[in-house]
C-alpha cells in the first residue's frame, strides 16, 4: 500500500481541550497530537501543523481560510485536519467546492482526548485511514463513518453526525 | 457512502487482556470491545462475535480453523478481526488463501486497551474505516498502515509491523 | 485500629464534574463517588449520601445549612464531605464553630475525577485515612496536607490551599 | 498541623508495574512516584529514594535488609514504603521489632498504577496523611485501613488486608 505522508492540521475543537485546573475551565493549551502520535506507534510518516487551537463555535471566516491555505500549501497530497465538531461541517464546504487535487479529511471528538471515555483516539485512527484509501476529495469520517463533504451535517440533538440527501 | 453492517471477531490478544488482582497477571476475562463500541459512538451497525478469547502465542491450527468459519458463515461483508499481534500474520495465512468474498481486517494492540497510553481504540479505529473502504481480501492493519496478507511481518525486535517484498 | 463506619457526604465541586458531549461541557450527571468506592477496595463500612451536586461557586446559604444538617443527623462520627474547593474554606467555617461531636473533613479536587492526572482519588484517600485518625472537630485536607477550620484558605493564583496564622 | 518532610522508600511492587510491550508482560522500568507526586499536587515536602524495583514475591533477607538500612538512615521521621501485597506483611515483620524513633507505613496496590481502575493513587494518599498523623511504629494501610504491623495478614484469596489477633 502507499507509504505518502500524511499532514495533519490542528485547529483545535473539543479533541485538543486541556482542563485549566486553575481557571476551573476547559481551555486550550497546547495540542495533544504529539504525545497521541507516540503512542499510535504508526510507521507512516507524518507532519504536524498547528494552525489555530480554537472553539470551532468561535471561527470566523479568516479561520476557515487559515484551514485552506494550510491545505493548499500542504506539499503533502493526504491532509487530516482536527477540527470542532460543531462546525466541521462548515468548514468543509469552504474546502470541498476549491477541488484540491488532495484527500482532505476532518475528524474531531465528542469528548476531549484527556477525558476517560473519549472518543479522539478512535476518530483519530479511523481518519488516519480513510486518509490513506479515500480518493482526492474532502471528507469527514466521524462516528466510524465517512460522508463526502457536501452531504453531512452534525445532528446536534444527538450528537452524531448524519448523512443528507 | 455504504453503511453496510461490520462483524467484529473477537479472539482475545493484547488488545483485550485484563488484570487479574487475585492473580497478579494479565489473562482474559471478558472482551472490552462491547464498553468500547459505546465510547465510539458509531453509527454503522456492528455485530460483535466473540469466538475465543486468547494469548496469539498458544493459537493453534482449530483457533484458526475457528476464525476461518466464523469469517465464512458471517452473513456481513466487512469483518474486523481482533487478534493477538505475535501470530497475527500466521491467521492472515490462513485466511488469505481461501478468497472469501469479503473484506477482512486482522487488528490489535501492542498495550491492552486498559493501560494507559494503549494503542487499541486508535488501531480499532483504524481497521474500522479501513474494513469499510479496502476491497475484497484479507488485510492486515496496523501501525496506521494498510499491509496485504502476504506482504507482512510483525518486527518482533521493534514492535512494529512491516512491509515484506 | 478503628473500624467505625464512615459517611460520605457529597455536594458536588470539580471532584465530581462530568463532560456533556451534547452541550460541550462540565456539569455534574451523579456522584462518582460508588464507582471510586468500588475501586479503592475498601473494608471500612461506608454509606454515601448525596446531598448536592453543585459548584461550590454557587452555593449559597441554604447548600452550606444543608450540609450542617447532614453532618448533624448522620450517625456515623466519622464524616467526609466532597466539596469543590472554591468556597470550600467558607464552608468549613460554617460547620467549624458548631462543634458537633464528630470528626469531619472535607476534600475535593483540583481536577475531575474522569480527566487523565486528576488529583481527586489521592485526594479521597488522604481524607479517608485522616477521618479515622484525626480528633473531634472540622478540617480540610487538601494537597496532602490536614488543615484546621479556621486556619486555611485556598490560594487561588496558585491554586493549593495554605495556612493562615 | 505538622509540615515535617516526608520520605518515600519506593521497593516496586504491583503499584509500579509497567507493560513492557515488547516483551508482552508486566515488569518494572522506572517508578511512577515523581509522575504521581506532580499529579497530586502536595505542598508537604517529600523526597523520593528508589531502592528497588521488585516483585514483593522474589524478595529475599537482602532486600528487606535493604529497607530497613533505608528507613534507619532516612533523616525524615515519616517514611512511606511502597510495596509489593503479597509479602508487605513480612516487611513490616521486619522492620517493625527493630523500633526505630519514627512513622513508618507500608502500602502498595492490587492493581498497578497505569491500568484504569488502579487503587494505587488512592492508597498513596491514605497512607499520605497516615504516616502524617500515626505514632511512632510501623504500619500497614491498605483497603483504606490502618493496620499494625504485627496484627496484619493479606487474606489472598480474597485480595484484601485482615486484622489478626
Amino acid at each position: 500500500m502507499s507509504n505518502d505522508p500524511i499532514r495533519i492540521v490542528v485547529t483545535g475543537g473539543t479533541f485538543d481541550k486541556h482542563y485549566d485546573e486553575i481557571r476551573g475551565e476547559l481551555t486550550f493549551k497546547e495540542s495533544h497530537l504529539p504525545e497521541i502520535l507516540k503512542l499510535t506507534r504508526v510507521t507512516v510518516p507524518v507532519e504536524i501543523e498547528q494552525d489555530q487551537l480554537i472553539d470551532s463555535l468561535q471561527m470566523q471566516d479568516a479561520n476557515r481560510r487559515s484551514i485552506l491555505e494550510a491545505c493548499s500549501r500542504a506539499k503533502e497530497s493526504r491532509i487530516i485536519v482536527t477540527h470542532g465538531t460543531d462546525t466541521m461541517a462548515e468548514t468543509a464546504r469552504v474546502l470541498g467546492p476549491v477541488g484540491l487535487e488532495k484527500t482532505i479529511v476532518l475528524t474531531g471528538a465528542m469528548i476531549p482526548y484527556k477525558i476517560m471515555g473519549s472518543d479522539a483516539l478512535f476518530n483519530f485512527g479511523t481518519a488516519f485511514t480513510a486518509v490513506q484509501l479515500l480518493p482526492k476529495g474532502v471528507w469527514i469520517v466521524m462516528n466510524g463513518r465517512v460522508f463526502q463533504w457536501d452531504k453531512v451535517r452534525k445532528n446536534k440533538a444527538l450528537g452524531v453526525f448524519e448523512e443528507i440527501a
